[in-house]
């Protein structure tokens, strides 16, 4: 079965055309080129994200879940620059034609792309070891768009819901030593976070206009902090205290879940930065539903300081500090 | 050495970024996404590839190739539409950190992303297998795109280059059974076809708004021809006699010369159909450089008809037809 064939039967069956808007996806799959436009007065924001099976996966992995998250993980980017998600490229690489495989990894696909309201708007397959790369595209209005450089001292941190959800999440896919005592209810939210992330991007298009400044957690507070801190030029100061986590979590103990809270990643939880002149957004934010937690602030200066109820230290830059490692993106 | 290291001493200082026209991208590398926008009036056509080593690749390739035939490959489908090339996202998967072959790699995408004036926007490396995937970004007005599904009976079918040099190129690199008298200039010019194919992008900017249907010949005349037939519903007539080829494939025997003419693809030649009442374009773009030849026509029916001198005899479409293979796209 050929390449056209396969993007055809799989993908174009699933719907995944016309999960999101339309009318910016002018030419749709089938040409040598999608065609796309951006709304009157917004811009495209593009992120491309590959994803390959390591170390990070168990092996009787999902293909529907993997579909679902390499897609989510993508959006993400899409949320923290306060985009709205219109389209996607997916160039999947594959070692065998396996239907079974395909039709699962379509549905998970077709899902997310529902879930987040992105349509499929072209592709590309070849034979390889599996590598899927997924590449999207979002609309902003250029002066709303929230990036990483812009934060102010002063400026409340914030994040958008809990974290440490991701390194739960890879113990219980994995199924690592788990708490003797983790029920069913936990087990399930934790799994569902790691292979099906919702990306915020509801909350992204709060933020846009909004927020001084902002990514998405994807290699752990942390990092991602230090990535805010570094490209806004100041530090940033964390009060651990007051990280957020789900109940799942509780299920193991503190140090583990701080571990986790500050440098699993894999949350896909915003963290931005708020003008305390747009205090009053995060009740806002509140009231509709919106999980966000301050959790410390800009400050003049360089470097994550954490605040741990004894005072700040500084959080000595890892020597390996974004090692090339297995699975950065997903 | 990490993820942003990476992009950032490699891609950044070989001036990537400002390759392209620079008023459309926004916002480049750094950010979790570029920021791209079609100038006033057009669209923007987005195409993603995926190259994979496999059995179409010496295994002593030079890494500045690759970067440069990846890129290339790529910028042909925009070439195709009639876009005028803007930016590109990277998404780099590689087993290792070899600074030397990374040092080489950035030097082909550069020189590739010069050449085709496109500018790296975006990017992301991960670990494992090599691949590399490009997505490309191009603006075009949307009455001019040139689909493959607008040819008309009566349409002349054109080629706008030698055919078949990518069938002698990848002989030539995998140092296949040469001709004894193969000299090295007709030796350089196909290494040069098959590592450093040049996208025909001015070819597909004159085409825009003017030829009815085309796209890039990387499967292969005959299978490209289909695409095109088969997305306008009609039959497409090829004269044999008529494919031009280049000096140097005349070192080749006919037969030989043929098979990769008809079959062989990675040529990244445009192949498209022009209304008769258009037909005056072809001196101009003749006189303009442009090596564009009369093949055939398209004609009321279904299939791709060969005349090779003894009336039409019509191509059985392959049993594996668009098999899934080792490099579709390169």
């Amino acid at each position: 079965m050929g390449e056209f064939e396969l993007i055809g039967r799989y993908f174009r069956s699933t719907a995944l055309e016309g999960a999101g808007p339309t009318e910016q996806v002018t030419l749709g799959i089938g040409d040598d080129a999608a065609m796309i436009a951006p709304a009157a007065e917004k811009q495209l924001v593009v992120s491309t994200d590959s994803l390959v099976l390591g170390t990070h996966f168990p092996p009787d992995y999902v293909p529907s879940n993997i579909a679902y998250r390499a897609l989510a993980a993508a959006v993400s980017d899409l949320a923290a620059m306060g985009a709205r998600p219109l389209g996607f490229t997916l160039a999947l690489t594959l070692p065998e034609v396996d239907e079974i495989w395909l039709q699962s990894f379509a549905e998970g696909l077709a899902e997310a792309a529902r879930d987040h309201r992105i349509s499929l708007i072209g592709g590309d397959t070849t034979k390889g070891p599996l590598n899927i790369n997924v590449t999207v595209f979002g609309e902003v209005r250029p002066r709303n768009v929230v990036r990483r450089s812009d934060a102010q001292p002063g400026d409340l941190l914030c994040v958008g819901g809990p974290l440490g959800d991701g390194g739960g999440g890879l113990a219980v896919a994995l199924a690592a030593a788990l708490p003797a005592d983790l029920d069913d209810a936990a087990r399930d939210y934790l799994l569902q976070r790691f292979w099906r992330p919702m990306a915020q991007c509801d909350l992204g298009l709060e933020l846009a206009g909004v927020a001084s400044a902002g990514l998405d957690i994807s290699d752990g507070l942390l990092a991602d902090a230090r990535h805010l801190a570094e490209a806004s030029g100041l530090a940033l100061h964390i009060r651990v205290a007051d990280l957020p986590c789900s109940q799942a979590l509780r299920f193991w103990p503190a140090e583990q879940r701080k571990e986790w809270m500050l440098g699993a990643g894999d949350d896909y939880v915003l963290l931005f930065t708020l003008p305390v002149a747009s205090i009053r957004s995060l009740e806002i934010w509140k009231s509709q539903g919106f999980d966000v937690t301050v959790v410390g602030e800009a400050v003049v200066g360089r470097g994550i300081w954490l605040d741990e109820g004894q005072g700040l230290e500084e959080v000595a830059r890892p020597a390996g500090y974004q090692h090339f490692q297995g699975n950065n993106n997903v």
